[in-house]
């Protein structure tokens, strides 16, 4: 059992070299999830938060409330520096590598099995951003919150009743840029089909993973005769990534 | 659209507060996934990667080779805290806060779809871990990575060839205590059912996400006549999480 990381590292190189202009590839990693994990650290501590996020040609925008609760700095000012989320504890001022998050995006596709239990993995695709997030206000964060729902419910912009000042006042969204990020993938069937231990006459393949969207469950308050529209119920049976 | 934990918070609470006795939720949020999230500090940076995992009543065993990659301390020794991964760049000594990795797993259940767009949310079962990792060797290590793949993949440690002594050399394991861990489950249908919004005459619920295992794909360099054993076999169709 190698670890998710260890079978595709070269490629993973590759990927990063290319990084800044091979966006196709990050796009598409984006486009097939709604959930990231956000590691922060604080205190010296890392933490890292299951959050929803959203994401246009050059931000990923995320939730950050859990994140920026032991955040210091709250307010956007004209020091880029300042408008950084500072951990303040790692001994580093603003602005400097201490504010830096780490986004990650991961999607399985399938478990690799192996003739041994070396060559065990998984396939995957996974998408990592670094960089120093902006805590957005006004209509920046509106439209960010905008991109962020449409990304993981399309359509409920216009259909759901859309936040009122307190609401969005109380939300908080992070802007990051995508300048920083690399994408890894891992697919196809295991690598010792030409090896040794192909000899030893074991089966050796791939258990691949769906992650599919079912029938729309209605609220139990919900009267009767409101259905589900075409955004919503269009989707059941689809597949997620 | 609210972040996953924003909704759930006060649960979140009751689970930390009861957090060290209640491991049977611990447990089942980690019995329905094999890919973890582990952040570590890197030079003052969180670094979140994927990786596979296993556990047992005590301990999380991760795959450690990314994220031990710009650490330090490689060799167990007899000081506990020499033991610790160190980030090495934080400013702080080995054993301290800085040593401390976050492992987070997170299961995808449904979006929540409500009447306003401020309620939205996702349902979903989240465990995070923290602790100093420990870096197994020989028998331990051995221990842990038959956990690990068995965890992953039941039924291979017996019939896949088990890794020999150079390629568990080339393996690494990391344990975690699961003494600092706390459960955060989202689940049920919006918030706002019984509010003004209800009046507004929108469908609400959730749909759900479910992960399923696919029929098993075979190494196409495979051999005619070698079918997929029942353990593999025998997953299609069911659900991981």
């Amino acid at each position: 059992m190698s670890d998710l990381s260890a079978t595709e590292r070269p490629r993973h190189r590759r990927l990063r070299e290319n990084g800044r202009t091979d966006r196709t590839a990050l796009y598409e990693v984006l486009r097939a999830g709604f959930v990231c994990h956000l590691g922060v650290v604080d205190g010296g501590v890392p933490m890292v938060v299951p959050t929803v996020y959203g994401f246009d040609a050059d931000h990923l925008y995320v939730h950050g409330s859990v994140a920026s609760r032991s955040l210091t700095t709250e307010e956007p000012s004209d020091d880029p520096a300042a408008d950084a989320i500072g951990s303040g504890s790692v001994g580093q001022g603003p602005g400097t590598a201490g504010d830096t998050v780490c986004v990650t995006v991961t999607h399985l596709d399938g478990l690799v099995l192996a003739r041994s239990v070396f060559e065990h993995g998984v396939n995957y695709r996974s998408a990592m951003v670094y960089g120093v997030p902006r805590k957005l206000e006004g209509e920046e964060k509106l439209a960010a919150l905008r991109i962020l729902t449409e990304h993981a419910a399309p359509g409920q912009w216009d259909y759901a009743r859309r936040p009122s000042r307190k609401e969005l006042a109380a939300t908080t969204i992070l802007a990051i840029s995508l300048a920083e990020a690399s994408v890894k993938v891992s697919s196809g069937p295991p690598g010792d089909g030409d090896g040794p231990d192909a000899e030893l006459g074991l089966w050796a393949g791939v258990l691949p993973l769906a992650t599919t969207w079912l029938a729309p469950a209605a609220d139990p308050l919900l009267p009767e005769g409101i259905a589900p529209p075409d955004h919503i119920d269009g989707r059941a049976g689809t597949r997620l990534s």
